[in-house]
């Protein structure tokens, strides 16, 4: 279903590297941002990176599980939101003008019959089945939702996007991540489970009782991560999981955003472990355990704003951070060129 | 010689805050995003702010001290890279195109009789004294350097800038400036003198002890805030100082660089404290004291990057930040307006 993913190019992750040492600044006084331009070189393989076309999927979908209670938010704000992410209002359709990204909003399971404009709906089901019962969806179901993030992250990928960022809606998904974060990293729950969109400390305690009733329910050391995604996943992140792996697979960069997005990322490298080298960790949320996740994958995140919207909203936030590595490395002048004497 | 400075308007700061809440997220899920746009309505006085018009000044000029050896790089690089300032190689100016800023270069003390193009050339004089052992500079030369930075900015903001960004180059300049924030905070010298452009080991040692032989030099108890500018600091420090002080005087913000740049805020809250109400910061720079600096100023970062390269290139790095909190400001819904339940 997925196919092998590229290695990066340490050649060109070295030239780079030279290149920023003959910029005209103190070695290394860029910080970071030297070593985001060194890490798209070997990436898109060559010295100077060309610029970044961004591209931002939003997939949303329900969750059986938000009957429990375990969201400040009914879960008809799932629905409610499709058209503020297509009409331009919602965060995340404010940040995509912003930075001018392709954007797409695609509903993979929300409870709903209508169709919406600018809106792809591709639904698999309507709504997930209430994971502290029972699978959230069958193992086909997470194949086929897995298959719509490839195809979307294909399709922008054709039209010339060379970084990629997945956003989510969906009430009830911090849930489902804490399940899938707590089974895939074997972390404690009680570290994983946050406040989401505002839970205060009750019901915060009532939606970790449902994360353990859900992990309890699963043999967790005996599955593997596809089964865990059916098990606890949300459509959403299962297409969130296939558009990192395609994007990988074709050789191009993701962003991550916050915790839901962790989630996915924790699927892609279980699926498949080598698609880590092609993310990059936009920021940290103030969600409780979204740490935690991106210290699993190795991930530094560049922001830490206190931020916990979801939507992809951290990664767009920070896009431009990449966006002013890749301008430093491209226009500044060298030593030589600018007859600059260095220190050695 | 300075004007009074006006106070920050809570009432807008509250209407932005009422809107924030109002808007198609959780509560708070933008973080800091959400204060900063009510930072900026609150100083624009109105709910929902303008767009920024950003202003750049890099003010460079020589520093006595660094006959001392006190820096990786020979003083010589000062004058070099006045050129490459002004050419657009230097990474404040590749910075200042990238986030379409006004940008001017002001010598106002390089040690070197050329003018070059592009360049305000307005020095006081061919660098300062050496600060370990006399007076850097007079008070009347403090006095100029201050009216030259406030010069500057009266300028940018009569042609309609509405953020504005100091910036410096300047040889020997952290040594300055660890002189001026332990004599402005009382902090011990060993905490703030930090690595600059790149001293090992053995050169931090004996930067150490020439910021020493400078602090024992002078009355610090009885001194006044200009009367340690004249002791310890440099010309470009001191524009950044008038700069910083005669744009909160005029009601406009400012976005802190680094190092240098903590020590001309630390100087501007000396003569008038009330500056620091217009004062943001960008960036935690990966240079030692900085931290303890901002603290003092009871200003909280919003990048750390590790970058240490000075010039203004911190607060371009972190300027599309304030861009986008004021944009989602802007541009989002209401619950009201896009028919989403709220959880009340």
């Amino acid at each position: 279903m997925t196919s092998a993913i590229p290695s990066v190019d340490e050649k060109h992750y070295q030239a780079a590297r030279a290149r920023q040492d003959q910029l005209i600044k103190p070695t290394g006084a860029l910080g970071r941002l030297e070593d985001i331009a060194c890490w798209f070189a070997a990436r898109q393989g060559c010295e100077i990176p060309a610029e970044l076309q961004p591209a931002i999927a939003v997939f949303a979908a329900d969750h059986g599980v938000a009957a429990q209670n375990v969201s400040a938010y009914p879960a008809a704000v799932t629905r409610a939101m499709l058209s503020s992410l297509a009409n331009g209002q919602a965060a995340i359709a404010v940040l995509a003008r912003a930075i001018n990204a392709t954007y797409v909003v695609v509903d993979v399971g929300v409870n709903s019959n209508d169709s919406q404009t600018n809106v792809h709906t591709e639904r698999i089901a309507p709504g997930t089945k209430d994971l502290s019962m029972q699978s959230a969806m069958t193992l086909q179901q997470a194949e086929r939702a897995i298959a719509t993030g490839q195809r979307h992250a294909t399709q922008v990928i054709a039209q010339g996007a060379n970084i990629l960022i997945a956003g989510e809606v969906g009430i009830g998904n911090t849930t489902s991540a804490a399940c899938l974060i707590s089974a895939l990293t074997q972390l404690d729950p009680g570290m994983l489970v946050g406040s989401g969109t505002g839970l205060d400390a009750k019901g915060r305690a009532h939606k970790l009782e449902m994360v353990k009733r859900a992990l309890q329910r699963v043999p967790l050391k005996s599955s593997s991560a596809m089964q865990l995604l059916s098990e606890f996943g949300g459509f959403e992140i299962a297409a969130m999981t296939g558009y990192y792996l395609q994007a990988a697979s074709e050789g191009i960069p993701v962003l991550l955003d916050g915790y839901i997005s962790a989630a996915a990322a924790l699927l892609a490298a279980g699926i498949q472990p080598a698609v880590r080298e092609w993310m990059l960790a936009s920021h940290q949320s103030a969600e409780l355990g979204h740490a935690l996740a991106l210290e699993r994958l190795q991930l530094k995140p560049l922001l830490s704003l206190g931020m916990r919207l979801g939507e992809g909203s951290g990664a767009a936030v920070a896009f431009p951070l990449l966006q002013t590595a890749l301008r430093l490395h491209r226009e500044m002048a060298t030593f030589a060129e600018a007859s600059v004497p260095n220190n050695v």
